[in-house]
């Protein structure tokens, strides 16, 4: 590991390596230093049982092209989630199942459910993530919550109970925790709620056969010695010249910084001299969402074999949602489920077995007996990681976007942003952390 | 310095200094780590001129029996804030002058206000500080923004602008960052709207004599050997028999720890092993209001003797309220403004001469031409400041009461919270610190 580069990464997640390697490829020298013993931030790839798994971010869907290409390029294959059958909708206590998408579910509220969403299109069409405040009704927009807005156009509690079941898996945070605004740019970012919501044609369409964190380690090889792991950067220090990343162990500097780790730990490190009010006042309210991901292997797809496909939302919980996660070669039949929101909270809290117990008991609600017999369960809570702190991604409250959004992404002197919150497509995705990491990249380009 | 106490705490500020005298009081011995060079946390008093002035907190009013006894108790003098004659009202462009408190300003709004004021007191006082979420109605206030619930009531834009100069006065936030039901709860700590707005009869009453930070600088002197200084705790590790706290240059340990610092402070201490994610998604949502602290000395009191009070309050900014500071001998005339909420946290990345001209032109507006022939300028941006990143207070957005309160001060093993945020009568004030602290100490005297 060198002492000096051109740029210094903090951060070896998708978004800092993908800046590394675009500096690189432009003639720059790089360090990445990661706090873990690992690459990948939000994504991690385990053996678990037979198979491989990804107890972190591990889907791709049409409209990711930068992660698309990436995969290609490092000839990473991907195949298609599971979703023949029939799904499983439990609201309010009551389970039912359904054949096609979501948003033909028979029940009586149909009508109000397609002019919910055909509303939220409309707004959230207006919301450019690139400058969400100039959009028409912005101000007020983000002036409150997802939850005060949406009551004023779905007035069904049902509705509102499987769209808060999506919410929460989307964002691990509940709807009150958003500003409306938020909401609307984090959705256009990402084609809107169906996008965003569904496996066919939405962004839980396709797997990485090797595993999603198959992409950081391939990026981590190319880059060698560039990469240094177990450094928890402490403290940013800038001079006239250059900026110092102090760890531990070691100082690295670099000519600039790139900081590509969640607002709210970029909000941990310490900074010499100290970053804008503005930009400190911005991390001080960019909170992660909570999100356990939950993963059971059995003997046989037993689901499968009823006619499931293992697709399941629930506003009851403790699972928001469920999904088939067999893995690629069929060897490892696989259910996998998301604690979300408020209840991912409280969630470790809990002993492991009323947890175990709480999880399959919902799982036999919707698959039957068979789903107790699990081979091995394992689950992993996001925010007790504490180079992650929640998951899957960062959500602002009211009032943020409309004094400080300028901070998301603005330098500060030598010190640049990435992260997949500060990106403007697919925001929270792993599209999203190339996407930032590679604009971070062009903007230091651009002075070295 | 011992290397060793039955309790370590982080933080003199006015919280910390009464946890550990309470404690010592008890037999205990008690070691007090502060990052800063001084005591005090968010009250600072300086030599200005021919004055001694607070650049931090600085008022007692009704009601704060804590800190009115223990300034008793130290032989610490307080004075009444001069309140005599005209105050200045600046609404939306508009400059005017009543006489009475702003309850009965003489505008059209008159009976509206009042009205507000009425249905905000009729709700607060169900919100109990101890227990806000079993109150009637809990579960939506804290679903919406403070904007949005006032919106239903408040329909006079007026009435809004003098309300949000009070809102961000106290909060240093806007009332589109605050849960509605974290509002309400915090007027009711401090005896309501008014109590917290108003010099006489209010918040604002009294000044100390030596200054506000008197009384910590007491303490520690008390404390002597068991205060240490410019050690930062960066982390505390917990094993089976106590606490040690680790700073860049020693550590020291304790049976049992209390953190006495801001929540977004605490959260950014390391914890070996992690406090609870509840606790962390909690202290990532807890973000410091801004305020910008402005005082200008003056050769002669001269709006007295135009015969204004000094008080001013205004929509329009930079200062949300202005008060007269003189000096308590009189030798030094001075005024002091709050710059608060979104234009405090954009003030300091403005250049000093923009921010001078603009603060002298509003006091030229209320007190005539001779405003801007003030002697010294002095600011201070606690949001610049890395051991608070805000003041007054720490603020909660909506949702964060309804799924994170119990872990405001449920201690995480032998780790329990002081600091006036988690305090349940002043939350914010000085007597909230100390009520904080004492609560926190007696938790510990029942263990040790």
């Amino acid at each position: 590991m060198t002492e000096r580069a051109d740029v210094v990464v903090v951060g070896a997640g998708l978004s800092g390596l993908c800046a590394a390697r675009k500096l690189r490829a432009q003639g720059a020298s790089v360090a990445v230093i990661e706090a873990r013993e690992r690459v990948g931030g939000r994504t991690r790839t385990e053996q678990i049982g037979r198979g491989t798994f990804d107890v972190g971010g591990q889907w791709i869907g049409p409209g990711q092209e930068r992660v698309r290409a990436l995969a290609n390029e490092l000839g990473i294959q991907t195949f298609p989630t599971y979703v023949k059958g029939k799904k499983v909708l439990e609201v309010e206590g009551k389970v039912s199942t359904y054949k096609r998408s979501i948003r033909s579910m028979s029940v009586p509220n149909l009508i109000q459910m397609q002019g919910a969403l055909s509303y939220l299109k409309r707004v959230r069409k207006r919301i450019s993530p690139s400058g969400p405040m100039t959009a028409e009704g912005a101000e007020a927009l983000d002036g409150e919550t997802l939850e005060t807005w949406r009551a004023r156009f779905v007035k069904s509690d049902k509705i509102n109970a499987v769209m808060d079941a999506a919410i929460r898996t989307i964002f691990g945070a509940e709807a009150r925790d958003l500003s409306a605004l938020y909401f609307l740019m984090y959705l256009n970012a990402g084609g809107g709620m169906l996008s965003l919501s569904e496996a066919r044609g939405g962004a839980q369409q396709d797997r990485f056969v090797p595993g999603a964190q198959s992409l950081s380690l391939a990026l981590a090889r190319e880059l060698g010695d560039a990469v240094a792991l177990g450094l928890p950067v402490r403290k940013l220090v800038q001079g006239s010249d250059g900026v110092d990343a102090v760890s531990d162990r070691q100082t690295i500097g670099g000519r600039y910084a790139i900081v590509s780790v969640p607002p709210v730990l970029a909000g941990r490190i310490e900074y010499e001299p100290a970053v804008s009010v503005g930009r400190d006042q911005l991390t001080q309210r960019f909170a992660m969402g909570a999100a356990v991901k939950v993963l059971l292997t059995y003997e046989r797809a037993f689901w499968r074999d009823a006619g499931f496909s293992g697709e399941v939302v629930s506003s009851d919980g403790p699972l928001s949602v469920v999904y088939d996660n067999t893995s690629h070669d069929g060897q490892q039949p696989a259910l996998i489920g998301f604690v979300v929101g408020s209840q991912a909270r409280q969630w470790s809290a809990q002993p492991l077995a009323d947890r175990q117990r709480r999880v399959t008991s919902a799982l036999k609600r919707y698959f039957g007996e068979e789903a107790g017999s699990f081979q091995e369960y394992r689950e992993l809570d996001w925010g007790a990681e504490p180079w992650s702190r929640g998951c899957p991604v960062g959500g602002l409250p009211p009032g943020v976007l409309t004094h400080s959004f300028a901070h998301l992404r603005k330098p500060e002197g030598r010190i640049h942003w990435a992260g997949t919150e500060s990106a403007t497509e697919w925001i929270g995705y792993m599209e999203g952390a190339i996407q930032s990491g590679e604009r971070a990249a062009d903007e230091v380009l651009r002075r070295l």
